[in-house]
């Protein structure tokens, strides 16, 4: 039987000593400029980060959205990078940051994209139509569903800190309850929890026991990894999947920018590691 | 200068007398089965629909989902779909139910998915991260944004009905709220509202004004379109995009599939201007 999403990242964690995820937001406007005239600029970028980062990190996450917005070329390189993470380093596992979630029967066809067509591992959604229409991505048990909680920008607490007069609980702490009470009845749900928000986070983990909790906001974004390490961690020094995109993608803008990736990865994991 | 999405949309309604979306959720599964050897096969089915109902919608609503299920595949399919209704029925609005959103600087690349690549006129998103988010979507001016506030699934309540103690008002109205006083500044939001709670639809109607909400969930899902009609229209006899999806594109299995469709089409526009 294949490994579950959860089993694959314990593995990864104990092997490459990691909980660093590099995502995989290869803006084309971005990219090196001896990039641009390849055949696939976007796989290109990408082939050269994960050959020089994947001892080092824990699971590698591509935003669909920097993708999707070159259409089907676009959608045609992040299947290439998945095709070649899972041919050369199977062992680490893919998360899909699509944001998605419609009503039940449509999100089928959101699970085939992600998981059937792309071969991911995980992926991430909204809690906004509530657990009966993600049933879908639920159940499909060897996969990791990430649901947004506290999402790491400025404006977040619009509606995810409003307080529920029955509970006087925030809306953000509300999905993580039901995410760890009822949703995750598969053992296979995680929640989106951004580093830019620590006092959050910790009231998150206190509510959901060891639950793994894929943290974006680290690095452009301002989020602070003592304070992550410090409201995150679970009981077993584990629990976390840090990750940083722009930071560490974009170090450098020139020839040596996978050396440049590398090198910021190395810094994150040992800064990681020297709080755990 | 280019119409925006609303003057768009406003032309059509009175052009071609209907409030009806068809959605084109082209499940490959559901397709005839003389479709499935076709080069494109969910082009050719929504080609066939589209020349055979053009004169009786407001918009059509393809839904992201169906054509991601088949990769690049599908997405080029989606794009020769909206293609050939900007070149053959320019006229007619297209409504990209994609249900994105994500932190601001990525949601650029989703706009650039659906508004440049695909050339539609509005698109659907979730309100969970907040207006700060989704800015990248909201000034697009032209475009339309529909804001998903009320969904039609039966578990929508979990979070949308929550009640925020500091206003005793539902999360879902405070949307409608939000959207309505401080989102809207270029004039270009909408609502999904789902006809399954005409209650909450006529308690948005009355905090939104004449703001346009776009309608799924009659047909299939059991929305009831009297009291659609009763508790959505505006003070013009309007503000509604009703839409159906598999009870007029699946009408029928058979090589009868688009003259069944444009059947429902007729009987669906006129039900709804009976109760105009």
């Amino acid at each position: 039987m294949n490994k579950t999403f959860q089993q694959k990242l314990d593995a990864i964690i104990t092997m490459n000593n990691s909980l660093v995820c590099v995502g995989l937001d290869s803006d084309f406007k971005k990219l090196p400029l001896h990039l641009l005239k390849k055949r696939h600029p976007l796989f290109t970028f990408n082939k050269a980060i994960i050959d020089l980062t994947y001892d080092l990190v824990c699971a590698y996450k591509p935003n669909t959205a920097f993708y999707e917005a070159y259409g089907t070329e676009g959608i045609s390189e992040l299947k290439m990078t998945c095709d070649y993470l899972k041919k050369s380093h199977e062992s680490i596992p893919i998360i899909i940051d699509a944001k998605r979630a419609d009503i039940g029967s449509t999100n089928e066809g959101y699970a085939r994209f992600i998981f059937d067509y792309l071969g991911a591992d995980a992926l991430t959604i909204h809690p906004y139509l509530g657990y009966e229409s993600v049933v879908p991505f639920l159940r499909r048990k060897d996969k990791g569903i990430s649901i947004l909680c506290k999402t790491s920008n400025p404006g977040a607490g619009e509606y995810q800190n409003i307080c529920d007069k029955d509970t006087n609980e925030p809306l953000y702490l509300t999905v993580a309850r039901h995410v760890a009470k009822s949703w995750n009845t598969n053992d296979n749900c995680m929640l989106v929890v951004g580093a830019t928000y620590p006092e959050e986070l910790a009231n998150i983990r206190t509510v959901v026991g060891d639950m793994t909790l894929l943290v974006p906001g680290i690095g452009a974004q301002g989020g602070n990894v003592k304070e992550v390490m410090h409201a995150g961690l679970n009981s077993k020094k584990r629990g976390l999947i840090i990750n940083s995109s722009r930071a560490i993608i974009f170090a450098s803008s020139d020839v040596d920018f996978a050396s440049q990736a590398r090198n910021k990865t190395e810094q994150l994991k040992e800064e990681i590691n020297n709080l755990r």
